[in-house]
């Protein structure tokens, strides 16, 4: 167990809100109001690679990604969610879900470099976290 | 089972080459020599994301995807892999892993939308494959 040493990345705190976590990950709200985009970041110190993680801890993260997604999905409408771990500038492995319609700014392109950011303003950002809440059932807890 | 009526999408076919199957994913090498860019597919009908699959077939994507990623970093000595289910323009489920590194032209960006794909020439697909075959393991089979 090395969760007692993890932190989260100062770079993913500064482009984030924290939402909740799950029994493995935290969940963050990406602040780019140009797309639900939720991010999953298992909360262990020094991995970078999902097949880094112990197969149990595996197992917990694509279990915590399917509930995100089919929450997302039904909460944001979504035509096709995008499901990425890149992480080629923050090496803390980090999850990336993202709602993406035929109308959002990027589509159909993924949406890294195409669209700058879109700081969240006023009610929308709340707004957003109330729908995800509504959908995402058990095994979830939402911090303030 | 739905498998019996799966076929690989057209678009996937023109822009990729079968290089072998795991258990449940074809996985095939994207016709970009910019990067070690392989694509495991999972062979079932009418999927379009990894949510979608039975909870037996996410665990053994993430087996396989976990085998293949370990793999790529060790064939490729990868600073980092890029794993992604994007799928805006190729509906059919399908996971991107790319290894990464300093000197890759799209770097630290991520590959899509940066750099044109360049395709294959000469033996550079066969030494690329024949890296993969040497470190892959068990429970792949190798197609021509």
């Amino acid at each position: 167990m090395n969760a007692a040493k993890w932190s989260l990345h100062p770079q993913l705190a500064a482009d984030t809100f924290v939402v909740g976590r799950f029994e493995l990950s935290l969940l963050l709200l990406s602040n780019d109001a140009n797309y639900p985009w939720f991010i999953l970041v298992p909360q262990r110190a020094g991995i970078r690679e999902i097949h880094e993680l112990t197969e149990a801890d595996q197992t917990q993260l694509l279990r915590e990604s399917s509930q995100l997604g089919r929450t997302l999905m039904t909460a944001f409408a979504g035509t096709k969610l995008n499901v990425a771990a890149l992480g080629n500038m923050v090496p803390q492995l980090h999850v990336h879900h993202i709602v993406r319609n035929e109308h959002d700014p990027a589509w159909p392109a993924p949406v890294w470099g195409k669209v700058a950011a879109k700081a969240y303003e006023g009610r929308q950002r709340a707004e957003r976290i109330a729908a995800l809440f509504a959908e995402i059932g058990p095994g979830f807890t939402a911090m303030p």
